[in-house]
């Protein structure tokens, strides 16, 4: 479906319950929460699936829309969620129920009853923007403030290269709708845990050049992630780090896992592919952002992912 | 004069030279370039005064614009220069005699005969972009990307709390009109030298947390800048990487010289003064952001400079 389509689909309808993906990010839970509150706005009945990997810096953003208790869903939405298994850990439960999934990646498995995938936008949040404009309501202060956070996030406050003219668009009607940007970009942007910071500096004294200096490599143990008292909030966007080294096409982020696996993100550029690269190893994403994750220790996970690229990439 | 009325003033005469101001950033540059390419595409002879403190990020996008040496300007415009003693080093043979300036300081002594200010404005190429829009041309991508650098710079690329709905608006119609802005973004935003990334690296590692954790204390020694492989290209900006910290009011940074002083750098908040620190080891500044060099060792420097803060600072 289109946008207008999944306007009228949702305007037909009534009790949503909107499910998030795991681990998950600014993008799916701004989206999420984003949408909920519109819904109700329109008089509707919505809740979030409470995503109980929700990080600290989302919480206050997304507290008021999980499902009570009595709430009785009729039907089920996921948002930002590329595939059945990536739902957030607690939606096993909805595995062929979902009715309607609004996704942007382009490696959405179509596993909805009904789908609303444009993987032409950096940011799931700009879909549900467009959907909202084609219900015809006024965008308000806090779902402007849910959606800026949704596309703010996934790029990179518009540093990314997936940013266009639409995300920035989207973004300034947002703004002008009443998202606190500044607060938003200081709070999640400009600000760094103690423990972020003395991961990040760990991270950037250790990271590998190879293959000629176009990919560097960080590994991050779970020692690591002790000695910097590192939590899971700190790892968020991490994968950015190792490409920002000048002259890097392919930056690769691993970490070591305390269940004897490591989760491989891969950040390319324009001339490489992320989503090829980690779908080798039985991941996927989009062209510029995947991961995927392996079985082994550090080093063999870095073996497999320098294989992976080695093996389909014109360097 | 406001937009329209400037861009009628341009439009009427023709021989303009365009100068920026001393250490010029982004703003300055690709607004005076971009003013310029727009001038010639409207079939005038336009220049720029070639600013010999340009950095090497910005030369490849403005080498084409600096005034040939037959060139005899009759209309003499400052493009982002608050006070005529802020005009480019090599610029005071034009005091009294700018003819048009177009800035967004609020600070701007209205030295020009001819003014188009805006201060609400968060760069002086948003007021640029709504001039050339009352000229009635179509943006060319030249005269985007010179733009959009101007735009993405002095808000860093649009998280500073500067940025505005305005901004976004503006910065999302230059890449339509085809700034080419991943590849902006990745040179000037998202591009590290090795250097720079393991002194980061160790600059994150060594904070120090102080005064119940308002204070973050950098350390930078000669021998860290020597296994770095840092450059003084390197130490740009470093300042502000202790301030990120949550709850952090004081960013401190402490650089070890060569010739036995240390050079400290203070940043603040709205709610402390950088400058009264600075001021009280004989340096200075501007409120958020000052300076001081001291004699002795980093730690000599590390005892002047908490002293100094606790004089003063109501933590």
């Amino acid at each position: 479906m289109n946008s207008a389509e999944t306007a009228r689909w949702l305007e037909e309808r009534d009790n949503f319950l909107i499910l998030t993906h795991r681990r998950p990010d600014g993008d799916t839970l701004g989206s999420a929460a984003g949408l909920c509150q519109a819904l109700r706005e329109a008089g509707k009945n919505a809740f979030m699936l409470e995503n109980p990997e929700t990080t600290g810096q989302y919480r206050p953003y997304v507290e008021e829309y999980p499902a009570v208790l009595e709430f009785v869903p009729e039907n089920v939405v996921a948002v930002d969620v590329a595939a059945e298994d990536m739902l957030q850990i607690n939606g096993e439960r909805f595995f062929g129920r979902i009715d309607l999934c609004i996704d942007h990646h382009p490696s959405n498995t179509l596993y909805a009853r009904e789908n609303c995938i444009d993987h032409k936008r950096a940011a799931c949040g700009e879909i549900i923007f467009e959907i909202l404009r084609e219900l015809g309501r006024k965008i308000s202060p806090r779902t402007a403030t849910l959606l800026y956070i949704a596309v703010s996030t996934d790029t990179g406050c518009f540093r990314y290269g997936n940013t266009d003219a639409n995300t920035l668009r989207v973004a300034s009607m947002l703004v002008l709708a009443g998202a606190p940007n500044g607060k938003i970009n200081k709070e999640l942007f400009r600000t760094k845990s103690k423990g972020r910071i003395a991961l990040e500096g760990r991270i950037l004294s250790g990271i590998e050049l190879i293959m000629d200096g176009k990919v560097a490599v960080a590994a991050v143990s779970v020692a690591a992630m002790d000695e910097a008292s590192a939590t899971e909030d700190d790892t968020d966007d991490i994968a950015n780090l190792p490409g920002q080294l000048e002259g890097v096409i392919i930056g690769v982020t691993i970490r070591e896992m305390k269940d004897g696996t490591c989760k491989i993100s891969v950040r390319g550029t324009p001339e490489t592919d992320a989503n090829a690269i980690c779908g080798r190893l039985g991941g996927g994403g989009h062209k510029m952002a995947a991961g995927c994750t392996v079985e082994g220790d550090l080093s063999e996970a870095r073996e497999r992912i320098i294989e992976a690229i080695r093996l389909g990439t014109p360097l």
